[in-house]
């Protein structure tokens, strides 16, 4: 629309029946207006189709209105993995009202990542980062402290960090994986893990592990890279063992389906021969037949939370943790009670 | 790295053994440089680090040094399809190169989009803007040449456009998976569509209608929303004719997927009962089980073609036409000749 149409902070104010200030705090994103009452302001203002006027807000307070986000996996991966799709969106429900835009960037850990992210802050492209699957002893939060710009971590990192950060507990859903297969009977689980060097995935595989060994479950575990290819490899691998696993807990849903495919091609029934349960709760998982066991995690979700987080500290608002709830598990079709035979220890049986 | 051991365009040219000239000319996308001495500067640049100097580059040329993506579909049939996470890492592989930002957007059709597209341009956010399932009589084209930014189109829209275009031939797929289907003796095919409004969807249905007539085929059509969720409520409609089809061609892999999960819900043996194909060749159909025969196109090398063409309209380069080399059909498990009883027409059979 020409600029003579482009609705404006008043005209939000007046279709959601609230103060023009009323409306500037909530689409800046700062503290005091109540969660109901902001969730109103922004849907008027997408409603009206409002954005910010960027060059008066840059003149008067000299940002980007930008915030960035530089994925360290593989494009293979990302396309197989529906996380970063939904978290995405997530990002996009709160800057597409607050007019932030979203800077993408895939970048291979490294010297062309630490090159990435130094452009992305000293050309100013950006207020600040989003950082996503945190690594053992990530050199990229002493890299940013350096640089200088503000950043969010999605989940707590295990190095001294200054930045905000906003966590759910992984290992609540592997945990409930675990005991949901236990209860059903399996003695004998396996653990399809994610890269070993991601934080989250070794906190999956640690709640694995502890889990499995509270409900003194026999396991085994393979390491992957999270994509469909390896996470099938990984299945074969746990299937050729001399006495396999009954059940297997993957990292995300593309694995599970892709160890769902495995276990069909070599005759097995699933869930009577194998169980198996995913991680995510994609929509592609719903619709396998069986339907997938999932942990269920709001991607989407943690988006908003992450983007609502960073421009707190954009804004100049001290680093705040931020706790989500916990993962559930959805129980579908790819989870059933082992058969007889495999309810009994292996061992016992192979000596009667 | 600190800005004295920032890489230089000098540092690049002699790692790669050719001129600062050549360098700038591969690195800025501009013709004239042989493909494969680009392809080695590229390569080299990547290895080394290097990332142009923004602010040295804006203050002499008055550029953004970004592109936009405005991806106008919900966030949660985005999630379930990985062409736009194969494209954007296309995109990536041509933008980290050349040193352009990546700004994403998720946008709805509508007055929210149009303000996206403005506040890109009028913000002097991004020097050009990639657009994505082009629309019958597409206003975004209108939209982009009033406000003024080059772009570039993922097909040929069916409305005048000023816009440089990159296609693929979407039809020559689906003529592939029709004759294949009806070479192998299948009569009546189903297809589940994409949304009318996109044109790709409707060409796809066109070529479908068009093969499936040339090989003498009874169809039926159902249209979707491309999502998981859509091509499953779909499938379940095509099997509840009073004769179903005995293959069906999906308009990408998740809804095949979804819809091989209805089949084996209702008891069918994918491929004996019903063929399925998809439309993309995912890394997720390769793993399924039938794996599933799909029309193979470049995602990744779509990115990398639009990105470059954008560059050179930028760049001011006439607006091209690019056609890429067409898909082919990756034949799999999910398709085999039907049950003997449906070789033949069911009308025939049924009077018997």
């Amino acid at each position: 629309m020409p600029p003579e149409t482009r609705p404006t902070i008043a005209d939000v104010a007046r279709a959601a029946g609230v103060s023009k200030g009323l409306v500037s705090f909530a689409l800046n994103g700062r503290p005091g207006v109540a969660a109901e009452t902001r969730q109103r302001i922004m849907d008027t203002a997408a409603e009206l189709g409002w954005t910010p006027s960027l060059s008066a807000r840059s003149l008067s307070v000299g940002r980007a209105f930008a915030c960035g986000l530089v994925i360290g996996r593989s494009p293979d991966v990302i396309a197989a993995d529906p996380f970063f799709p939904s978290f995405i969106a997530g990002l996009e429900d709160e800057f597409s009202v607050t007019g932030q835009a979203l800077v993408l960037a895939v970048a291979n850990p490294g010297r062309q990542e630490e090159a990435t992210y130094r452009a992305l802050a000293s050309d100013r492209r950006v207020d600040g980062v989003i950082l996503t699957d945190i690594r053992v002893a990530d050199p990229r939060i002493a890299l940013l402290a350096e640089v200088g710009i503000p950043a969010v971590t999605l989940g707590v990192p295990d190095v001294a960090s200054p930045f905000a950060s906003v966590s759910t507990d992984d290992g609540a859903g592997i945990r409930l994986a675990v005991e949901h297969l236990a209860g059903l009977g399996h003695r004998r689980v396996g653990h399809v893990a994610g890269p070993s060097g991601m934080l989250h995935a070794q906190r999956r595989r640690d709640a694995f592990l502890d889990a499995a060994d509270a409900a003194g479950l026999d396991v085994a575990v393979v390491e992957t890279d999270f994509s469909a290819a390896d996470g099938a490899r990984a299945t074969a691998s746990l299937l050729d063992e001399a006495t396999p696993p009954t059940a297997i807990i993957y990292a995300n849903d593309s694995m599970a389906v892709a160890g769902m495919g495995i276990a069909h091609q070599r005759g097995l029934s699933v869930p009577d021969d194998l169980s198996i349960t995913g991680f995510d709760d994609t929509e592609i998982g719903r619709w396998v037949h069986p339907a997938l066991t999932s942990v269920a995690t709001d991607a989407r979700g943690w988006g908003v939370a992450a983007a609502r987080t960073l421009l707190a500290a954009i804004g100049g608002d001290a680093p705040t943790h931020l706790d989500l709830p916990d993962p559930t598990l959805a129980v579908r079709g790819s989870t059933a009670p082992p058969r007889a035979r495999d309810a009994r220890p292996t061992t016992a049986r192979e000596h009667e």
